[in-house]
């Protein structure tokens, strides 16, 4: 597994995010780690992250994965080109679209395990197919599509 | 409109929800509507609801839709059996499939407009359509498969 989280390799302005920016002392901070050829991640939800009583809020498993997902299509893509992602500069991907199936409800009070692998790797877009599990059993499955961030956002980005 | 959030007449152990339980303090308390033949909620992020500067997380788009789409699922089960939401047993649903599509970036600082229509209700099953707009351009849109509470929840939710 590697050392350093994916989103560890963020450059300042994207480490903001609510999901997983480390300078958002609100957010939830997730971090991705490569492990052979898939991504993973440990999340502990709090008490309130409810959905009914006794089960994780689904907005929050969509949450974990979208931001899971995005870390992978970094790693991915990197790979791909055959980068380091501490050699500048880095790739930061958006969502495009993002599917989630809930197979059963995950059980508040326990880890939530993500694991994460690139399918596809073309051009600007990466494909990345994500579970969530608890306790050896498979709570969400879930497709992102993540593509690299567009012009018109990192001009807005600048100007902040 | 309705005078009523759908949200307000869940009952008391379905109201802490983290994304629209009206007592989960540490919540995003949302509120949807019956309009018409469509059901809306408006949101206003905070600051720290950031994806990349300048920009809505797509977690959260995800969790308002999802919370929004279930009300609207819960309001067109009553509506198809006849029945009013404060006349018991209400119903409650779950989400099994979340489906959205990020047409474009959602700026922050902006109101969101959150609308959502029933397109198919079939037993227990509802499948919805939403949208998310700011300043009148759709910035996401959605599909949710909501299904009633299986039972294994709901003894669950009254072991609790």
């Amino acid at each position: 597994m590697t050392p350093k989280a994916i989103q560890d390799y963020y450059p300042e302005p994207y480490a903001h995010c609510y999901g997983c920016g480390r300078l958002n002392e609100h957010g939830l901070q997730i971090k991705s780690y490569v492990q052979g050829d898939e991504v993973v991640a440990v999340f502990r939800p709090e008490p309130y992250h409810i959905a009914i009583p006794g089960f994780v809020y689904g907005g929050l498993i969509a949450s974990l994965i979208d931001c899971h997902s995005i870390a992978t299509a970094a790693a991915a893509a990197h790979h791909a080109r055959g980068s380091d992602m501490d050699q500048g500069p880095p790739l930061r991907f958006v969502t495009a679209a993002l599917r989630v199936d809930f197979l059963r409800p995950s059980p508040l009070g326990a880890t939530l395990h993500l694991k994460a692998r690139a399918k596809e790797v073309k051009g600007r877009k990466v494909v990345v197919d994500a579970t969530l599990s608890v306790e050896g059993e498979v709570c969400a499955q879930a497709e992102v599509v993540a593509v690299e961030i567009p012009e018109e956002m990192q001009i807005r980005e600048q100007a902040t």
